[in-house]
């Protein structure tokens, strides 16, 4: 391989990574409103979707494992290349949680799986989460240290959102029994698992483009 | 480097990615202990212990970069520093789970955060969690092919487990309350993600030692 298509190789994948993170943020996006909305056919098309970002997880690991045995980097493409098969795990993981809120939608259909009091709460977590994976898609395209640092804000957004919903199913008002309490507990974790991903992913690019480790997420049991 | 030097870094590379799944095996012990016992001197013991394992995973992985960047390894050198990289990501997560189940435990203090009815499960989901992270250092240090598919065997036990948990929740007879509920649905969770990891470690290896990738876990929702 000539040292130019290297270097093309190199932006390529990067521009597959910033592809990937919109289809998850699309998978995200439709999965909630799947969720909300109570459509199975939505929510089958995340299932049968994921598949795919999968698919693409593994092509960029591939080209990124040819590219090291090929080109041999060191220093900064070295590193730019270990991050990219660091943030494709993360972006595969946050396509599986899209998924996993699919299959909860897809678990409970014709019901809703959603009680009204909190669909409101998980309406604006989808939204969050769109958002932080836009986002998370700029800052791998842009290498941009400031949208990071914007996307950690937001990632607290959601850390309040998802307390918000601890609250709602504590409330005396919660008259939706266990079954649906369960659901509410795991789809919290699936919004707030996919946001800690999304920042994940900006602090690797953080890194590799200042070398400065952002301080690791503090992480909540709950 | 010597060439010489190097093979022997591989192979202590590969003896402290055992050690750490090792580590990782007694947190989560700890973790159940403190979790089953409300010992809340325990579940400190675990939170503090994180960020040992953490350190691990950076000192592996900056190893691997030397190494990839020194030697500029090809072929089945390559792979292996590769896997190694994934593999510190899954053990560290690993940690992070048996942490999570310690701040449970913490959380509730003085008081015990699992009932009496779902504590024999949770003991048996620590046992398999922890077997199952010691068969995985067995295949890291073997690259033993039969202990893997064995691992997979003991996962389905896990999946077992994390069902019947769900099926105490929603019994009629289930007076704990929604906090409590919350607890243990969570707990479910972060035992069966452990073994999740558990599993995708050891996929990782037999893929090293194959070529062969099998296929890949079916996630549940629930």
């Amino acid at each position: 391989m000539l040292r130019e298509s290297y270097r093309e190789e190199l932006d390529d994948i990067n521009a597959c990574l910033v592809e990937m993170a919109n289809s998850v943020g699309s998978a995200m996006s439709t999965a909630t409103t799947a969720l909300l909305d109570a459509d199975v056919a939505l929510a089958d098309l995340v299932i049968a979707g994921d598949e795919r970002i999968d698919a693409v997880r593994e092509s960029i690991e591939e080209r990124c494992f040819t590219l090291l045995a090929r080109q041999q980097p060191v220093a900064t493409d070295l590193r730019t290349i270990t991050t990219a098969m660091r943030i494709v795990g993360d972006l595969e993981r946050m396509g599986d949680l899209a998924e996993h809120i699919a299959k909860v939608a897809r678990m409970r259909f014709p019901e809703h799986a959603v009680p009204q009091e909190v669909r409101p709460v998980l309406l604006e977590a989808g939204h969050i989460a769109e958002s932080l994976v836009t986002k998370a898609g700029t800052v791998i395209a842009k290498r941009d240290v400031e949208a990071a640092i914007e996307l950690e804000a937001e990632d607290d957004l959601m850390d309040q959102l998802h307390k918000q919903l601890f609250r709602e199913l504590l409330s005396p008002t919660w008259v939706h029994g266990m079954e649906s309490a369960i659901d509410v507990t795991l789809l919290g974790r699936y919004y707030e698992r996919f946001a800690d991903h999304a920042v994940s992913v900006a602090r690797r690019v953080v890194f590799l483009v200042t070398g400065e480790k952002p301080a690791p997420a503090v992480t909540d049991p709950r």
